[in-house]
Order: C-alpha cells, then structure tokens, then sequence
C-alpha cells in the first residue's frame, strides 16, 4: 500500500516518537495513517503525505507503540481479586478458588471480564488469551469493550468423564459460535486445563478436534511441582513427554506457565514449535518459581507474557508483569545482562502476537498490520530525562501513563478514558456481584 | 490531646478509610483533623467533635495511610535513569556510573534530586533517607518541595587517604549545618559509602563523630559477593563481623542491602539492633540477589524498603517497590505465605519510620504524630472489588492512585497535581542537564 497525496484516511496520529518493533524499531519524529482499521503509514512525519484525515491525534510527546498482548487470563477472575492472599498454589486453587468458581452465573463472569477489559484497555493491553467458564460472557465482553481476544472454554475432568466430556461439548459449541465473532477481533480455542486434570484419552480428542477446526490448544503447563511429581510416579515421565507421546504438541499449542522443566523438555517445546506463555508474577505470588525463560528463548522457543488472573496477580497492568518478567529472569540466572530491555518489550507485544499465532495481524506497528496501537505520555516526572525508550517502557512507565488505545483503528481510551463503556457502572456491578457470591 | 466541640483545626479529612498501622488498624468510614502540623484527631468520622476546619477534604473512596517512607536512595540519580541498563553492579558503577558522577556539579544534583522528590510526592513518598556527593543540594530540593528526609553526605576513601579525610569534612560540615533544616524535616546522617570504600581507621572515626552529634549512620552492606569475598579474604571475617569488631554496629546505623549475611551475621545484627534497608528491586535489576528478609524479621531485626538510586531501578513508585519486596521474599522462600501483605505494608510505612529513628515522629495516623498522611483514591477500576485493602494496596495500586499528599499537615500534592512546585520547568531543567552531562 502506497499512501497518496490528497488521500482520505481515517485516523492519522501525528508527531510522535513510534517503536515500531519492525525492522524501523525507532522513529523519533513520526506519524501514523489508519484506514478501514488497518495501518496504511507508518514512519517520519515529514515524509508523510499530506492526506485527509477524518480524526487526527496530536501527539507530540508521546510514544506509539504495539498494543501490549496478555498471553494468559482467567480475565473474570477480577471479581475474586485480594481474596485469597499470601497461600501457595494448591491450597488457594482447592480451598479458595474452586469453591467460589462453583457459584459462578453468566452474569457474574460477564460483569468480571468486563472490569477486567477496562483495567486491560486503560493500561495499554489491547489483545489477550483467556480460558475459563461462560467463555461467552467473556466474549460478551470483548464485543461490548472492542478488545481482541483469544478465548477459550475451559475444558477440565478431575477424575469425572462426565465433566470432561460436557466441558468439550461446550468447547466445540464456543468454537463453532464465536470463531470470529466481534467483527473478527475474537479467535476461539480449545483450553483443556492441565494434563493433571484432563484424562489423556480426553487431550487426544481435543487434539483431534483443535487439528479439525485449525483452532489452537491453550494449556496450563508444569506449572505445580507437586502434580508434575504425581504425574511422574504414575507414567514415568515428564508431563511435557506426555504430551508429546499422546501427539497433543505442536505449533499451535500455547502452554502456560512451564515451570518445572527439565533440558529434555525444553528440546521437545523447541522441536514442537509449542508456544510459551510466562506468568511471572502468579508464580511469585504462588511461592512457585521462575520459569526457565533464558532457556526456552536461547532454544528459540517464542514466549509472551501472561498475567494470570488477577485473583493471583492481582494486576493485569502489562507495564508492571513486563518489569517484573525481567526483574525475575535476571533473579533465576543471577545475571543482569539476561532478558534485556528491548526484548521484554518484544516478548510483551510482538512476541505475544506469535504465541497466539497473530503475528501477520498484530503485535507491531506495519504498513498492512491492523492498527492496534497505543500512546504512552512521556511527559512525566518519572519517565524523564528521556535517555532510552525501552529502559524507559520496561522500567519506568506505568499503566496510567497510557494516554490512548486504538483498536482496529477506533479510538477505545482517550486521555486515559474509557470512550466506549460507563466505567462507573462496570465498577459497581462487578463489585456488587463479587459481594454477593462471598455472602453465598 | 482531646479535640473540643468548636475546636480551630488547620485541616479536617472527612469521610475516608483510614489504615492507621497502629492498634487500631483498619477504620473503615474515618475522620482525621490536624493542627500545628500534628494528627489531633484520628477516628470514626461519627464520633469527631463539631470543629471550625481551615480546609476540609470530602474524602469518599478514599484510603487514608501514613505517607510511604523509602529508606534508602540515592535521588539525584534520577539524571541516569536509563543509562546504563543490564549490566552487573560492579561494571555498572565503575564503567557507568562513577565516570558521570565525576562531572556532577551542585546545579546538576540539585535539579535531579528536585525531580526525584516531585516523583516521590506524586506517588505517596513522604520521607526519604538520602546519600550523595553535593548532599547540600539534596537539601535544598528536600526544602523546595515541602519532603521530608534523613540526609547524608557521602563519606568515601577509595584507598585514597585524602579523599576519604575531605569527605568526612565534608559531612561534618553537614551534620552542622543541616541537621533540623527546613523547619525540622531535615535530620542528618553520616554516611560512609561501605566497607570496601573506607578504610577501616575511616569508619572508627565517623563511629566516633556520629555518637558524638548524636546522629545515624546510613551505609551500604553486603550488596556485592565480590567486594564480600575480597574483604574476607583479606581480614578473614565477613563484612558484618569486621564492623562489629571495629564498633560500628549499633541501634542508630541504616545497613543498606544485607545480601550476603550468614546466619552469624543476622544474629550480629539483631544484637546490636542494627536497622536493614531492602532495596529488592535494584538488587534484582543488577542480577545479584534476594536478602534474607524473612529470615531477619524472625529474629526480629527491623526493615524497612528503599528503592536505591532510581539509575538502578528505576522508579522512586514505592507501591511498585513495595509489590516486589513481598514478591521477591516469597521467591526467595519458594513459600506464599511469606511476607503477607499486612508485614509489607508495614515495612513500607512505620517500619521505613524504625529504620530512620523517626518512629515517633511519623510512619502511623496516630495523634500526636505528625500529619503526613496520604490519600489512595480506590475508585478506580484495577483497585476494583474492594475485597482487602492490604491486599489492594500491596499487589493492585500504583503511585498514580495516589490522590493527596500530606506532610506535616500541608498538602503538597492535590488530585494526583504537585502544589509547590513547577512541575514542567523540574522537568525540564532536570533532562536538559542529564543531556549535558552524557554529552560532556
């Protein structure tokens, strides 16, 4: 595409610094066009052609970047956000959270995932993957918020064929309705929930239908030491060679947290082409660990960076799980030259559009690329002097310095403002309906 | 002091939660009145007498909490933020840090320690504990801009005799000149830079001076294992046991750091009730390591959190600093019910206050303390249900949140704004000497 002199485009953002995350990378001086959500310029603002612009944004000042990706949420988890504190992963998953999750209505999954697409939007993230129950009450929530998204219906047996078997009809059925859904912006997936707790029988089947319906496989993945011990006493291997021995790996599987992997599966990942999605701060917060991340990366593994849900973060601010993706990588090597600044800003945009298998879509500012973008004001106390732009997103910056956030090029946040939803009214819903399901 | 019916107040907070960190905790719909500077009134906003207020705060949604005390920094660096990035303590000090510090003038120190506190006050910092070359010009700032500090010149020998005698001029001439400045917010320190970087002879002497004038002494300690093993190489103990054994050790001394401790060390600590200074983020972002906080706080050795010098951090935001010290201690650990959020809430407010004498004086809402109080606005969507405030305030706030800033009964910072100071010109005059000093 070729932009023209006289050329009417929608939107053009004028005299910003843009990282690009192409080949370009950096512009200090730069603009951009958007036309039918796509962006159809991207470089200095004096090569630009003088077109017509139905909405053009000032924004000297500002950094443009890539809409940040979460590779991994239970985005409703909101609503069980500061409940269950400072317990380690078993306890808070059977004593805390699988009880509250039993009580669960549509609404209440709806009301959480759309606080937490307003938290996403407010702090940059403009695409994320997620899995859990009433995956369509988190669609919902994505078409009424202008998110994209990755979802997935939860798939989960513990030991009950009858659940596994209902959780996959849902699965097929949430495939089948909402693949493409929100004027495109919605992917549907499978997401069985762990090898712990799906029978291998169960994953075959889910494998052959994901290959079926070319959809992925989003999996929780070693992410316990305990259940990977269990697991290990009773197949004699590893859950990553489990799952490469009932045929579930592949370029298409997204497998979150990684925890607790030996050399041996990180080789089999690699050779898989499976994607990783590194949840740092739940697994700090979890008394878990540091996932290998160096490792996987040195490997050639692609990895992007998760949340979580929030009840185990408890903040889906990308800017702040970015910081701490390198903080805990330089911790787990003792190194501080491991997981330097510009690649902890690829792995969180770029690197997590190639996790979901984006990338030709999103995750960089490109001629072609749809125009999820977002403005980072700079012109703050803490973001000054202005010596490296990088240092500057990874460390310094947080959430609410996300001035605005473009999705298929229409304007969502505007001055750090919610343009398409009443946040007042999101807040106090899913706050009423979180009271009312602890008072259950 | 009992507040009477009718009573002249300077400043009336109506309507807030107020977390006291006193006996009283958590008051969830609180009143708290000051006059000449103190807290006179701190309670259930039903029982506050009648009184004629200078200025009243309607505060709704709002959490009220002592101001945030960062126990360690070096806040004109905020000029380097950025600079040096992924790089090893020791090459980042000797190949970066030190060669620019070289050129710093009084100019320089002044207008980035004046843009550190404007980021300090906007993100809830109340007080700091300060050490640097030109720590006059820190004053200055710590004066400009209304803070409160515990301040210390810079003691360092290098193996070079002269240097470490001027130093020590230096900062007597300090403790002289600035100890209860800027109207009682100033208290000065000694601060000889660490073990390997003064002699020993040196740090009798600055021993004997600090018991003299009656001051604390704030120094780094244990920061490297490098510096530690060639220290124990070359007198055969560690760093902890070679002060004690010269007589440093002592209830007024601030170690900043404390890494490298064996268990002997903790217990010299502890014995000596020498304060610790967790600068977790920084000790992470140089690859080195997590200190044994946990292990500390057992035997009962009081910490408190610092952020270092925001070139090795790189944001003064002690919430984000305060999140990571609990993060860093359950990692540490491998054990989520380390460092519950309640003990690191603590740790960021009255504890900082123990480290730095001042417990007294400030670190709780409690009458007769002084009135630095600040103001979490909680009606924000990633803050959103209000399950737990330790919680919220550990793992979902930022300094952005931060809606008022109070220190010794002024506001300094209304609706997120700084009220003494032009921001814009902090701002730029700080860049604009940070861009000279690279480019000398």
């Amino acid at each position: 595409m070729i932009l023209s002199t006289g050329e009417e485009v929608d939107l053009l953002i004028r005299d910003c610094a843009i990282l690009t995350l192409d080949h370009a990378h950096f512009i200090t001086q730069g603009a951009i066009a958007v036309k039918d959500k796509k962006i159809i310029y991207v470089g200095r603002k004096d090569s630009l052609p003088r077109v017509k612009a139905e909405r053009a944004i000032d924004a000297h000042g500002k950094v443009a970047m890539p809409g940040m990706v979460n590779c991994h949420t239970h985005v409703a988890m909101t609503l069980f956000r500061g409940l269950a504190e400072d317990k380690p992963l078993d306890a808070w998953l059977r004593k805390d959270i699988w009880p509250l999750e039993a009580k669960l209505t549509w609404e209440d999954v709806y009301w959480g995932a759309l606080l937490g697409c307003v938290e996403m939007l407010k702090t940059g993230t403009t695409c994320f993957a997620d899995m859990y129950f009433y995956e369509d009450a988190v669609a919902r929530a994505v078409e009424d918020s202008g998110l994209r998204a990755v979802l997935a219906q939860g798939i989960i047996e513990l030991k009950t064929p009858a659940l596994g078997k209902e959780t996959f009809k849902q699965s097929i059925d949430f495939v089948q309705n909402f693949h493409g859904a929100a004027e495109g912006r919605i992917r549907t997936w499978f997401g069985p929930h762990a090898v712990y707790s799906c029978s291998l029988e169960l994953l075959r089947e889910v494998r052959r239908a994901a290959s079926e319906k070319n959809v992925g496989i989003h999996i929780h993945l070693a992410e316990s030491s305990e259940q990977a011990e269990k697991l290990y006493k009773k197949y004699g291997v590893s859950e990553t060679c489990l799952l490469e021995k009932i045929g579930v790996l592949g370029s298409d599987v997204l497998a979150a947290h990684c925890i607790f992997l030996s050399k041996k599966d990180m080789q089999l990942l690699r050779k898989h082409n499976v994607k990783v999605g590194y949840n740092p701060v739940a697994n700090a917060k979890l008394g878990t660990a540091v996932s290998p991340i160096k490792e996987l990366m040195d490997l050639g593994v692609h990895v992007g960076i998760g949340t979580d849900g929030p009840a185990s973060n408890n903040s889906l601010d990308m800017f702040w799980n970015m910081r701490f993706a390198a903080l805990a990588q330089k911790l787990r090597y003792k190194d501080a030259t491991v997981m330097n600044t510009r690649k902890v800003v690829e792995m969180a945009t770029l690197g997590g559009a190639r996790t979901l298998g984006l990338e030709n879509m999103i995750g960089s500012i490109e001629v072609g690329k749809r125009a999820d973008i977002i403005l980072v004001d700079f012109n703050k106390p803490h973001l000054k002097p202005f010596h490296d732009v990088h240092a500057n997103l990874v460390y310094s910056t947080c959430g609410s310095d996300v001035d605005i956030v473009i999705i298929d090029g229409r304007i969502l946040i505007e001055k750090g403002e919610v343009k398409v939803l009443d946040e007042a009214k999101v807040m106090s819903e899913a706050e009423k309906r979180a009271f009312r399901l602890i008072s259950k």
